[in-house]
This record gives C-alpha cells, sequence and structure tokens, in this order.
C-alpha cells in the first residue's frame, strides 16, 4: 500500500535534517557527520525532489575561500547529476558564539554588521545555487530577560536588516523571495517574531514587503498552543505563505522536530487537506515546496535516518489520498452544506447593500427570530467525525 | 505605604469585572447581581477614573427601548454625579446562544447580519456616552474544528463586518476607535486572531486601518506562553496600542483574569515599566487608560469584591514607583549601558552607508574579530538582578 | 463500514455528557433541560452499555426526600427496561457556591462535614442504583493563591474524607470502589492531586487504600502536558486503574471535553491499543468500563448530541480494529523485536545474580564495548511509522 | 541592602551550573571548560556551603583509573582548604550516547547493566566525598514514541535498578539518601516519572522505599505547568522532600534553568515561605541544602557567570527576610484566620466522633445553611495582596 514518492510531489529536505547529529541540550553527537554528496543522491533516490540548506551545513563556519569554492562546486555537481533542485537557502546566525544575543538585534552593533554580511554573502550563494526563496529563521533574536532588549529598537533593526537584504536581492535582480520563519522560544526565553500572525505584522512595517513572506513551521506555531492549519490559512489570506516547513510536535514543550504526521495526526490531515485542496470556497493555493523541516530521532542510526525521510513523504501521501476522499465524499459536501462552511463564502452584506440598507432591514435585527437562530445545530461533531473518518481510512 | 490612587492614574474597570457573578464551566453564581448605580459610586471612591461596558452589563440582553432609555439615562446620570468617565464600550457577541458560532465569522449569514446591527446600535451608544475607545472581543469567533470554518471566507467575513463599523463610525463623525481584543482559545479551541501579532496582521488588510487597533490583554498573550510586555512593544511600534487590559495569569491554563500583579509579577513589573518610562531608546508612549480586565475570584463576597479593586491598583502604583527607581537608578544606567541595551537604538549602518559601502568594509566582515565578539559578556543576569530587586524593592 | 456498538463493548456515557446545556465560562445555555428517562432509552438503542451520573444530574440539588425518592424510582425503572447498567456514580462537591473553596477541603469546616454527608448519602445511592465504582472529581480542592491553603492540613483533610468514605463503604459491605479523578486546573488554578501520579501518591497514605483507585481523564492529563498513556500505564502498574474516562483535547488550554478521538488522535490510538491488547511484554489488564466523559460541542443542538454519542464509540471501534491489527502484523513484530520493546520485560539481572555478581561481571563494565552500544538503530521511527500507518487504516 | 550569605544558609551549587559552557540545542559553546579547583574556592568565597556534581562533572566519561583517582585526589583537598561540603552527588546517564534510550529502563539489556554499574561506582564515589543524597535523574528514560516503550516493563526495570542501587547502599552502610528528580519531558518527548506526583508514587512499590525520596526541581514541575510549591508540600506531607533544585522558569516551554526568582517570582516567594516558616498550621520541615540547579545565561561570560552564582543567592535571602516579616506581620494572621487557613488543620471529625455520629448530627447536614455557607467571603484576594505587598518589600 505504499505510495512511491516522485519530484512532482515537490517534498525537499534540509542538509540540516538527515545531517543532524542529534548533540542536544543534555547529550552529545550520536551520528557522524553527513556525507553531503551521498546524501544528496539517496535523497534523490527516494523520490525527493528539492535540497535546503545552511550556509553553515554545507561549508564549516570559518572556512577560507578555496575551501568554499571547492565544496560548493562538488555540490553543484551532485545535485546537478542527482537531479535535486536547491529550492532554498537559509543563513545559520544562531549556532557561532558570535550570535549568542542574536544577528540582525543582537545588542552589539558590530555583530549586527558582521550578520548583515553574512547574510548578503548567503543571498550569494543561494542565487548561485538556484534557490527561489531564502529563509530567514531568527532565532536567537530575542531575550531571556524583558531588561535586556529595547524591542522598539530590535524591531527596527530587524526592519532595517531584511529590507537591506530585501534591497540587495532586488539591486543584484536575483530571482529570489525572503520567508520570514516565525518560532516563540527556544533557544531563546521569547524570540521576537513569535508567531506567523507577528510575523505577518512585521512584514507590512517594511519597505520591501512585497519579495517577503512567511516560512510557517507546523512545529513552531504548536509550541504555542496554536492552530497551525489555521496559521498557514492566515498567511495564505494575506498573500504571504511562501514556503512551509512539515513537521510534527506533541503539545507545548521544547521543540520537537518529529516527522510528519508524529505529532498531532488530525492537525496534520487537516494542513494537507489545505494545501492540496485549497479552502472549501475557494481562494489562494500554495503551490511551493512541501519541505521537511524535522530532526531523525537521536535513537536512530544511519538506517533510521532513512526510514524517517520516507516516513515524512509516506504520511504526507497518505494523507493526501485522504483528504482527497474527505473532500471528494457526496456524504461530506452534505455535512458542509448543513454546517453553514460553504455559507461563510458569502458577503454578509448583498452586493451593493450599504450600512443604511442594513439599518433599515428590520429581518435583520428587530424581526429578526434570535432565539430560532440560537437552536441552530451547526452539526460540526458530526463534520468532524466523517473527517477523523476518513484520516483513518475508514470511508 | 499605601498609595491612594487618583483619577490622574486613568484607572477604570468594566462593569463585568466587579459584576461578575461567579458563574463559571463548573459553577454555579455566587454573588448577586451588580447594582450598577452603586457601583459607579463605589468605583468612584476608590478613586477609579473610568469605567466600561459591554452593552448587556448594562441593559439587558432583549430589553425594550424604554426599559433601554431609562437605564442608560440612569446610568449616564450616575456617572455624571460620580465623576466618572466612560472610557470604552464594547459589545456582547458571546453569551447569547444566537453566537454560539460567533457574531461576525458565524456560518450563519443571518446571525452576520444580526451582529452587525447589535455592534453597530452599540457604537452609537458607545459615542452617546461619550466613550472613545470601542472594543471589539470576537471570542466567539473561531472552531473546535478545522473543518467546520473556512478560514479564508471568515477573515474576509471579520474584515467585511470591522471595516463597515469603521466606515460607519467614520460616517457619524464620532470620535471612537476600535481596538480589538486578541486570544488564542476559550470559549473556542481556535480562536481567529489569536494573538496581538495575528490582530496587528490583519488590520494592515483592512480599508480603514487607520481607525483601527489593539487593546491587548496580559493573560491572554500569557495563555499561549508569549511575553505580554513583548506583545504590547510590537503594538506600540506599529503604532497600534490604542487600550490595554490588565490582569493576571499563572501559566498556560484556562483564561483565569486574576488581578493584576498576581499571576507572573516580574513581567507585571516590566509592563508597568514600559508604560510608564517607555522604551529606553525611545519610541511612542502609551497615555491612554489603565484598564482592569479581571475578574474577582469565585472564593469572594462582596467584601472581596471590592478587595480586589483596591488591589489591582494597589499593585500598580507599588510597581510604577518600583519602575521610576529602577530608570533613575545610575547602577542600572551602567547596566544598560554595559548590556548594549542603549547601543541597540543605534541603526546598524551609518546614516548615509549603502549596501555597497557595508560590503566594502572589510573591518565589517573580513576583519572582524568573530572569536573575540563572540566572548562577549552581555551582563544580562546581572541587570536583571537589579530589576528583579527593585521590583521587590530592596533597592 | 460502520462498526455497530453493543453492550459487550462496555461503552457507557455521564448523564451530564448529553446532559450538557452548553453553559460555559462565556455563554448561556443552548439547549434545554436533558430528559432523562427518554436519553436512558435513546443510549440503550444507541448500543451503549452503562450510564453514569452525579447526584445532581439526576436529583437537583435541595429535592426534598418525596421528589427524590420519585426520581430515583423512575430513573431505576428505566433503566432496568432499557437493559442500561449503572455503572457508576459520583458526587457533584462542585457546583453550588457552598462548595466554592471545595468540599474535603474547604477550609471551612462546616462545610466540610456537609460535603461528607453528601458524599456519604451518594455512596448509599450508588449501592442502590447496583454501580460499583465511586468516582471522587475534587475539582474545587485547590487554591488559586499559594497563601490561602495550607497544603499539608489539605491532604490531612482530604485523607480523612477520602478514608472515611472507604471505611463506609466497608462497613456496610457494599461492593462499591472508590477512582479519583485528578486534574490539574480548572476551575481552581491550581487542584490538589493533579496529576495521576499525585493521586496514586495520596492513595498510599490511606488507610484504606485497597479500594480506592483512579479513574484518569484523557483530557486532564494533556491538560499538564503529560502522556494519557503513559498515565493510564502507571496506574496499571500499580494496580490502580479502576475506571477511566475518554474524551479528546487538543494541546494544553482549558478543559475541551471532545468527544474522544477528537483530540490527539494518535495518542487515542496507543490508549485503544492499551486497553484493547495490553503491554506488549504482558502484565495486568483493564477490563472495566470504556467511560466517554466530553461534552457535546455547544453549536449542536439534539441531533448534534446524538450525533456525538455515536461518534465516541465509533472511533474507539475504529481504532480497535486498527490496534488489533497493528499488534498481529509480522511487520510490526519484526520492529518492536529490533526496537529491544520486547527485551524491556527481561530483568536487568539474571535469575539468582546478586549485586556481588553484576559488579564482577566485566563485561558489563569493564569489557563493555560502550561506543559500539551507542550506536545501535533502536528503529523507533520505522515502529512508529507503522503504528501511524496502521492507525490511519493503510496497512 | 546586600545580604551576605554565609554557610548557615546551606546554599550548594552544582559544578555543571557554573561549568555550563553554554552548548545548547542551536549553538555550539561560548564559555571555556571550567577550573573546577578555581571554582571551588570562588563559590567559597562567595559564602556558599555546598557543592555537587554528576560523575562525569568532575572526571571525563572513560578516562582511566589513575586520571580519576588523580582528579577525585585534588578535588576533596580542594574542598576541604575551600572548607565546602560536598553535599550530593548524582550520575550522568544521559550524555554519552551510549544512553540515548535511557540507562536503567533503556530496551538494551547490555547498557541497562552498564547503567547500574556506573551508578553503583559513583555511589562509591559520592559515599567518598562524604555526601548524604544521591540525586536519580531520569532524564532520558522515556520515549518520543508511544510504541516504542513497554511502560510496565520499564516501570519494573526502574525499580529494579532503584531498588538495586539502595540495597547495595544499605549493605554498603553508606550514609546515603537517594533522591529522585522528576521531569516531564526534554530530552525525552515523555520522560518517566514526569512530575512529583509520579515519582512519590513510584518509591511506594521499592523494596526499599525507606531511603529513596525526592529531588523537586522548580522549573520541572512549572513545565507541566504545576504549582511547585504545592509540589514540595505533598512530597513533605509524604515525608519525602529529601533534597531540592532551585531555579527559575517561564510558563510552559524548553527547560530554562535560569536563576532562582527570575523566573515566576511570586511562587519564589511562597516557596521561600515553605521552606523557612513551614505549613501555617504545622507539620514536617525541610532542613536539607538550598542547591540551585540553574544555567548562566549562554549571553554570560565569566563575570556573568559569577553574578549569577550571587543572583541565586541574593534573591533567595531578600525573599527570605520578606516571607518572615509575611508571616509575623498581625495584618496578615487575622487574614490567615478570616480566610479559615487555619481552620483547615482542624480535623472534620471531632477527636472521637464516629461515622455514624456524624450522620446524626443534624447540623452537619438537614439543618445545615447551605445558602449562609454559601455567602462565606474567604477573603482570598486580600491575603493575597498582603503577600504580594510582602514579597515586594511594601509593607
Amino acid at each position: 500500500m505504499t505510495i512511491a514518492p516522485t519530484p512532482a510531489d515537490k517534498f525537499s529536505f534540509g542538509l540540516w535534517t538527515i545531517g543532524w547529529q542529534g548533540r542536544d541540550q543534555f547529550g552529545d553527537a550520536v551520528r557522524p557527520e553527513l556525507d553531503v554528496i551521498g546524501a544528496v543522491h539517496k535523497l534523490a533516490e527516494a523520490g525527493v525532489w528539492g535540497v535546503t540548506l545552511h550556509d553553515d551545513d554545507l561549508i564549516p563556519f570559518g572556512s577560507d575561500a578555496a575551501t568554499r569554492d571547492k565544496i560548493i562546486s562538488d555540490f553543484t555537481e551532485a545535485t546537478k547529476s542527482a537531479g535535486l533542485v536547491v529550492e532554498m537557502v537559509t543563513t545559520n546566525l544562531f549556532s557561532p558564539p558570535v550570535f549568542k544575543d542574536g544577528g540582525f538585534t543582537s545588542n552589539d552593533r558590530s555583530i549586527r554588521r558582521f550578520a548583515l554580511r553574512k547574510v548578503l554573502r548567503n543571498v550569494d550563494l543561494a542565487a548561485q545555487l538556484g534557490a527561489t526563496v531564502f529563509v530567514m529563521w531568527g532565532g536567537r533574536e530575542g531575550a531571556e530577560y524583558d531588561g535586556s532588549k529595547d524591542i522598539h529598537a530590535a524591531l527596527n533593526r530587524y526592519r532595517e536588516g531584511v529590507d537591506l537584504v530585501a534591497g540587495y536581492i532586488k539591486e543584484q535582480g536575483y530571482d529570489l523571495k525572503i520567508a520570514l520563519e516565525p518560532k516563540p522560544n527556544e533557544p531563546r526565553g521569547d524570540i521576537l517574531l513569535p508567531t506567523v500572525g507577528h510575523a505577518l505584522a512585521f512584514i507590512n512595517e517594511l519597505e520591501h514587503a512585497d519579495i517577503v513572506g512567511l516560512n510557517p513551521e507546523t512545529g513552531h506555531e504548536q509550541m504555542a498552543g496554536l492552530n497551525f492549519t489555521h496559521a498557514i490559512a492566515q498567511a495564505m489570506w494575506s498573500g504571504k505563505l511562501f514556503h512551509i516547513d512539515l513537521n510534527g510536535q506533541r503539545s507545548i514543550k521544547f521543540d520537537q522536530d518529529l516527522c510528519f504526521g508524529h505529532g498531532d495526526l488530525l492537525s496534520s490531515f487537516f494542513t494537507v487537506d489545505l494545501i492540496e485542496n485549497g479552502f472549501p470556497g475557494g481562494g489562494p493555493r500554495y503551490n511551493g515546496a512541501r519541505h521537511f523541516d524535522y530532526k531523525p530521532s537521536r535513537t536512530e542510526g544511519e538506517d533510521g535516518v532513512w526510514a524517517s525521510v520516507k516516513a515524512n513523504m509516506q504520511t504526507y501521501l497518505l494523507l493526501k489520498e485522504r483528504a482527497l476522499a474527505f473532500r471528494s465524499d457526496p456524504e461530506v459536501q452534505a455535512a458542509l452544506e448543513a454546517s453553514g462552511v460553504l455559507e461563510l463564502a458569502e458577503s454578509t452584506l448583498a452586493a451593493g447593500e450599504t450600512t443604511a440598507d442594513l439599518l433599515a432591514d428590520t429581518a435583520s435585527f428587530e424581526d429578526f427570530d434570535v432565539a430560532a437562530a440560537g437552536e441552530r445545530n451547526f452539526g460540526f461533531v458530526h463534520l468532524n467525525q466523517l473527517a477523523v473518518e476518513h484520516a483513518i481510512g475508514a470511508r
């Protein structure tokens, strides 16, 4: 019953995911360094479409120019020969000690300047590798203590940084869009732009907002107890879902980065449903990469790492199958109708109706049968049960 | 050592706070209905400046016109005689059964129209009572199940509703601003516009964004594990902190609505610090009401209700005293300096510096001593300890 | 593909679940009072085995003796004629104002005495109705403020109360066991015995611990971010899983009381797996009621209430089908073997081996190949993927 | 206003706290390795009483015997000359790859045996160093996936391991007690014995329960949203508070390990109040070490590390001062009385009263004025406000 992934599915993986050595807050590395070239070929064999990377995943921080060039050249050749797209590139502004108080918003101006230079250099690399999305996760942009960060100044510096990079992309004529990745906390106590909402709001203050959007991550929103499918829905509504990080998280706790579907399974079903089927009443669609940003559990050896690669894709494809069946089921259609889900696409005022017209419409208020309206059976439990049964393949 | 509140402190309370009868999810009412007129006078005696209300707090839902007029007239007279300002008015779109799937975003169009009418009527009342802020908490705008709400359509309807109301305010020439109040969940499983960020992002899509801002509530952000002071800081950065709901919450759980300071005390200190002292590096200031939206615990009788009114104000005033001392302490000034807190207000690029200049500046990258920069002692723990000691009056 | 529930499935429902009128913290009742007699027959028709109740669900608080007797008599007759078992009875010590600071642990001694009397009376009723489990949820036993409750004294009073009731059960010769129901918070800020662990620890301090066990609820453990399946596993390990409350919760937030399976679906799968298949390596089994303690969403009318009854049972039965297939799948068996899941049942020391023997065994330490052992691929991701695929019916 | 700590305060620090190099899930080390000998002297100079350690903090994992002996000898000499007590020792069963699926409960039996050997060896070291408490934090005893761990078998193995170690301690005649340290998650998705309650319940199943108790950590309980002061109170009630780990945590998120008082400040106040003043109505007292288990923030250099050492102690001492004043304030005494806090120490049944007597006491039920009792003003808000004002030094 296995469904084989193909490049048409647009699955992509970060080098840092399969390359994670299992070093965590309380433990040492359990796996050897990734053989990047070998991994590129194995990904392709597994049906993967694209690969993504931080600069430092590929090129050790502090490498000299010759080493850097050689690595890039070998990598480019490998991806070409394997038929893999480098769809997204991102910058590591969080691991080296220099970024311990952040990059764009470090209290230290010289570090902010260094961070900008590291990012600009990486933008060139992204363009060179053919990436079309440039992700920015500001994992160290934040604070443990309210007194240690002037949030107004920090947002100004954040804006300055993102606008500078976006302006540079435009100047260079690169076919690149920036996608901000929100996260509420970890490694900082509180991270700036903690959720999809905050990042969307921030983008609206940018000069170059047109090429800046979002890269929401399943687990990051769920770490704040927020609904991930709602999050990407609002990003789509604002025209800003530029990329997506799929993974798994079990409730509000540290960032687990489990395989997609190994966290909140029902939420994963609805995420796939939205990506593959769109909104019930129509609207914008997401056509970008299905990118997995997860960590193969530390208990796993190399076999486990590759099992996890397959698990992500397999669960996605199985849920896609179920989501397509869900939407095309006449009983579901009837339930959506009965629940008024499609009625919500209808505007509240009629075409051409004015506020004055509404105020004059006694049916809307004076003669409205409030009690009767309060008794409507919305039938949401029935509709959700249909979803559950489709999700678990029982229909 | 008690500090007496005065109207200059701009403290205000909702009728529904002191009027809460203690009916909760698992229990019956424990206190009698509020005597509104008496309460208005008691608030004024306690040094309160303003009072706020939902339409239904004052006028029972479904009252006839004569009853309504009489109640409003009596109330207006009472506030005038007591010297209380009605600074904010809001609409109850969550208690009556008719709103069980929301008001502006109910799947039922007739209910959406009824909700708009209820709000428009209440806008007139707000203007009549002299309020300058009109809060909208969409507590029932949301869903328990991802399949039961088309989020794209819902956000369209939400925008339609808010824009219609804002447009009406402008047409009528009312001196009123709308303040949206975000909340992540409860009573719905997931509420639309769950955080300050999401609401800010939503406002940016409005036609009448200029008169729409936010009314963040301490506990609501903390229910998502988010930093409340950061939240209002971002709202201020976006020019959208129109009103504020102060209260207390202990970690991520149901909405506790404790007294201000009875939740996360250190966070309360920094909230007061931001409101009273502004950002360390300058920026916009908040000058609106200090509004308490809380619930006197269900264990309390009438005495406890009034003790809680005083507790909110007293804690605010004490923390204000400590926050003023904190900022003016030379040791704190030195620590802010050492930590680079003030350095963050300096732009990362020099005045007139271009991206090309930055790229040409070898001191910023090629010659930058990364290792040394990574060793900087930011001194945030020392700075925070100074804050803790000021907060607890030990300096 | 619907599986019809039968009494052999031992499904039971509380009168307060189907009878919930939708009155919540922010809203009024949306449904009429339950017709108990009619409901009993409808439950039986739906394939339900048992019904459960709080005293006040059946008999309004404060009823006179004649009314009480009549209600009990009618209810007894109805359950008999419908063929329903009254498997569990519990006492409402949380709704009436008198219990606002708790029952057994109220700071007011006269209220503690009243609470004991209410419970003893209800124990008689439980025995009369033929119940074999007597649940105690101490929802108001707790505090909002650390200073308002002497926890040492409170636990003493809690113990006094439970031991008194348990002693009475023994004296009367009733065939009844007590099952404590933990919950971390809501309606109190912090509830005593907040998790399965705390309640197990408390039981160990009782004189009559032999007839006191637990009634864990899915959502209650999940409100503390804890793993529900682990919770019932530890209760079973301690021989204390006397009853179970199945429902659904989505992450850490207010008590949602969703249908079983409408919360964390994968966790529900493993809960059913444990109940129906037991531990992989053997051990105690749970044979009691499959009791649903949930609330039909407030958006639902009567049809929705009954749809939710069916949904709970249907999801359980579907997951049971999948769990049985999971355990009997040879690929799963092989994966369990490879992951060492069954190896854990083997004692760490051999039969008869002493600590001295272990210390003398150089293979265990001096000659142990630590590096090689650290490289073992536990294969947990593969095993979990098999579980996911079984859960969603893809194998 | 600084209060100088002295050894009489019984403050102790783990070597791993001041020695934390700042390597976290997303970042590299920022500080050099600790100079243990130098640190011992600096701790003593700061007024610290005791030092604690994991075996691997002092002796690098895998050291040969000669190296090990030399290190131990140097360390012993240093602590003696500095006048520091080694009050507690614990074992690292979490960092090396071999423990990636746990120590005592690893699915791999040979690893379980190795873990036991490592612990037994460390017990000898603990005794040699004069420690009286042996902490066991089973941070890797757990699972990410419900299917990968047989919880029944795991608890059996956990019991086998702890009993073996406890038995060995008795056999050797060591003056050592074991203290289990619960944690809900991180680094595993779910950790066994996730809270104080679960660990207490586990201890009750041990053969050698008499010398096994708890080492609760502030942040660990708060990571599950639980009340830390309640947790240690229940441990004291069960006679099992053997040691304590004080630190700071801000809400439910990753393990922050902040300085004591830099998390939930009001909760810290009540923790100190319980430790220093005991329960209001009397009961067991805690006389052990005031041990800080925290991490100096990664933004700090060496100066910041030592500032954090002082911060922990200073906040504790300041809160102690405030807690003593709180309890001795006549207004607080009156408020405790009015709130019935002291009334709870009185047994619910009178001395010699039987259940039959209670049933015969009509004042307890038949003639009890339920309505009047429901109207009692417990005055908890007033009492808590007094606590807040004492905590912030305003009384």
